[in-house]
C-alpha cells in the first residue's frame, strides 16, 4: 500500500467548506484504486489564522508542505479581515515561489449543463500555460517623492531561465494535444520584456518544427478568447497575462466557480499545489450553496499529476455526467446544495 | 465660416482605403452646419513611408500635426513590412506622447444589428478611459547577460500627476454619465505600482462622493465583461489594462472594425487624436470590404470633441440606422462593401 501524504489547507471563505467535504471522494477512489492511501495534513492557515498568530502560516510550515507529495488548496484571502497584498504573498505566492511551482496550468473546456455566455462556445478545448515564478509579479520596485510628485516604479523581471522551461513546458504539452501553441505577447507597447519573450518562443518554436506556433498580442488575445475561443489548443503566458487570458477561460465556460488549477514544480525538490481559480467568496459562506466542482477538477489535476490518472479520469467523467444530469449549484443554474453535488459525484464514483 | 484643420494620415493597410473614403462625410456634415469648414492636410506617413525614407515622419512632420485642431488617423503597422516597435513607437506611440495625448478613451456599447458573440448582451454601454503616457508602456529597461543567463527588466513607471489626471477625468465623465466608476487594478499580484493607482483612486473617491466607486482586479474584470457587461458605466484603467480592456469592448460589442477611440490631449497645447481600435489588416486589402465603422465613429468623437456635438449626434444616428438596415461589410455578417456602407451614411446625412 502506497501512501501518499497530501498537505491540506482550506483556506479562507467558501474554502474552509469544500476542502473539508471533498476528502471522502479521494478516499473513495484510493479504495478503488486499492494499491494507493491518501494521509491528510490539514493546516488552518488563512486569514483568521493570521488575526490570531500575526503570520499567514507557523515558521516551520514551510517545511511541513515541502514534505508531503502534493498541495490541495482551498481560497486564500478575505480583504475585510486582512489585506490582499499580506494574506497572498504570506500563503498562496509564498507557497508558489518556496515550492518553486514555477508553472500554473489552467485548462478551459466547454462543459455540457455550464451555460456559456457566448452564443456559440463551438465546444473549445485550451489551456494556458502560465509562467507562474517572476515577470510582472515582482517584488523589485518601490516609490519616490510623495504629494503631487510622487512616483510608482515596478519592475517587471524576465530571466532566460523561467521563460524557457515555462514555454518548454508548453511546447511538450502542444506535443501531447493538438500540436498547436499560441504565445501571450505584446511587444509592440512593451519595449524590453516582450521582445526578449518572443525571441525566446522564437529560437524554441526552431526546436519544435512540428508544432504550428502563433504569436498573439495579449489585447487581441483575449479578444479571441471571446471571439473564437474554439481556434486554441495550448497557449503560453508570462505571470500577468496568463492571470488575465485564465479567468476569462473561466468567463467562456461559464462560471469562475468551475475553474481548476495546478502549480507545477518541475525539479521534484517540493510538491505541487492544486487550487481551483475561484476566491473564497466569503460573502457566500454559511449558505451551503458554494460550487465544489472548480475544487474536484483541481483533485482530478492532482490526481493525474500523482500518475493516478485513471482515477483522475473516473473523477472527471463523474463530474461531467453529475452536471450534465442538472445536479448543480445556484451559480451554474442549479438549484443543488454543495452538498448534494458532492454527494452525486461520490455516489457515482463508488457505483 | 470658421476653418478646423484636420491632420489626416490614412496610414497603412485598410486605413488608406477608409480614411479618404469618409471625407466626404465629414465634408457633407460641414455644409449641413454652414459655419465650419474642414481643411485636410493629408500626410502619407506609414511603413511604405519607412522603407523609402528610413523614418516612419519627417523631422517637421510633429511640428505640422501640432499645429492642426485634431489628427484624423487610420491605422498604423504593418510587421510584414517594418517591425511594429518601429512603426508604432515611431508615428502612434510618438504622437500619442509628443502631442501630450495623454488620455484614451474608447466606448463600447451594444449596437443593433451588430452581433454580438454574448447570448444575452443585454444592452451594455461602458466606457473605457486609459491612462496614455506612461505606465506599463514605458522605454525604461533592458537587458542583462547574454545566453542562459540573460535577463530583461521592464520598468512601469506610474506618477502621481498621470494618474491623478486619468482618475480625475474619469470621475467627472462618470459624473455625466451614470455616476458609476469602476477601477482596474491588481494590488493582489502587482505590489508596487497598483497598490499606488488604488491609493490615488482612493483618494479622489472621496472628493466625489457622488459617485458610486469599485476596485476589480484586471483578470475578475476581464471575465466581468464578458459574463456582465451591462453592470458597467465608466471604468478607468493604466495604459496596458485599458488596452486590454477596450479589445475586450470590441469584442463583446461584436467587431474589432467597429471599435473608435480618442486620444485626448489635455492641456490645449496640442491636437487630439481620433483612431479606430482595430489594425491596418494588410490580409483583407483591395478587396474593398474593410469595414468603415469604426472610422467613422471615431469621426464621431472627433466632431464631439471639436464641439460639434451637434453633428456628431447626425453621423451617429445614420450609423446606427445603417448597420440596423442591414447595410454592412462582411465582418459583421452583410454582403456590402466598404463604399456602399459610406455611401449609405452618406445619403442619410445628406437628406
Ligand atoms: C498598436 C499598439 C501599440 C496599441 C496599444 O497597445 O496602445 C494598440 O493596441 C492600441 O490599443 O491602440
Ligand atoms: C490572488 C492573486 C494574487 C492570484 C494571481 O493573480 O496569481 C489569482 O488571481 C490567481 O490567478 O491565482
Amino acid at each position: 500500500m502506497k501512501k501518499t501524504t497530501l498537505s491540506v489547507i482550506p483556506g479562507d471563505g467558501i474554502g474552509k467548506e469544500i476542502v473539508p467535504a471533498t476528502l471522502k471522494i479521494l478516499d473513495t477512489l484510493a479504495e478503488i484504486d486499492g494499491g494507493i492511501q491518501f494521509e491528510y495534513n490539514q493546516y488552518p492557515w488563512s486569514c483568521e489564522y493570521y488575526l490570531e498568530h500575526g503570520v499567514m502560516m507557523p515558521d516551520d510550515g514551510m517545511t511541513k508542505l515541502q514534505q508531503s507529495d502534493a498541495i490541495y488548496l482551498g481560497a486564500v484571502g478575505n480583504p475585510k479581515l486582512v489585506p490582499d497584498h499580506i494574506s497572498l504573498w504570506g500563503l498562496l505566492i509564498k507557497i508558489r515561489r518556496e515550492c518553486e511551482q514555477v508553472i500554473n496550468i489552467r485548462p478551459a473546456q466547454y462543459i455540457k449543463g455550464v451555460k456559456s455566455p457566448l452564443a456559440e462556445p463551438n465546444d473549445f478545448n485550451f489551456l494556458v500555460v502560465r509562467e507562474n515564478s517572476e515577470g510582472e509579479y515582482s517584488e523589485v520596485g518601490g516609490r519616490i517623492h510623495s504629494g503631487s510628485d510622487e512616483i510608482a516604479i515596478q519592475n517587471a523581471v524576465f530571466t532566460r531561465n523561467a521563460t524557457e522551461r515555462t514555454m518548454r513546458y508548453a511546447f511538450e504539452l502542444a506535443n501531447k494535444r493538438n500540436g498547436q501553441l499560441t504565445s501571450a505577447t505584446k511587444s509592440n507597447g512593451i519595449v524590453h520584456s516582450m521582445p526578449f519573450w518572443d525571441q525566446v518562443f522564437q529560437e524554441l518554436a526552431g526546436e519544435y518544427p512540428d508544432i504550428k506556433t502563433q504569436s498573439n498580442h495579449i489585447d487581441a488575445l483575449a479578444a479571441f478568447l471571446v471571439s473564437k475561443p474554439d481556434q486554441f489548443d495550448v497557449i503560453v503566458a508570462s505571470n500577468l497575462f496568463g492571470d488575465i487570458l485564465t479567468d476569462l477561460g473561466a468567463a467562456v465556460m461559464g462560471s469562475i466557480g468551475i475553474a481548476p488549477a495546478a502549480n507545477i514544480n518541475l525539479n521534484g525538490k517540493y510538491p505541487s499545489m492544486f487550487e481551483p481559480v475561484h476566491g473564497s467568496a466569503p460573502d457566500i459562506i454559511g449558505q451551503g450553496i458554494a460550487n465544489p466542482i472548480g475544487q474536484l477538477w483541481t483533485a482530478k489535476m492532482m490526481l493525474d499529476h500523482l500518475g493516478l490518472e485513471e482515477l483522475g479520469g473516473l473523477l472527471f467523467r463523474a463530474i461531467k455526467e453529475t452536471i450534465a444530469e442538472g445536479i448543480k449549484t445556484k451559480d451554474l443554474g442549479g438549484t443543488s446544495t454543495m452538498n448534494e453535488v458532492i454527494n452525486h459525484i461520490h455516489a457515482k464514483i463508488k457505483s
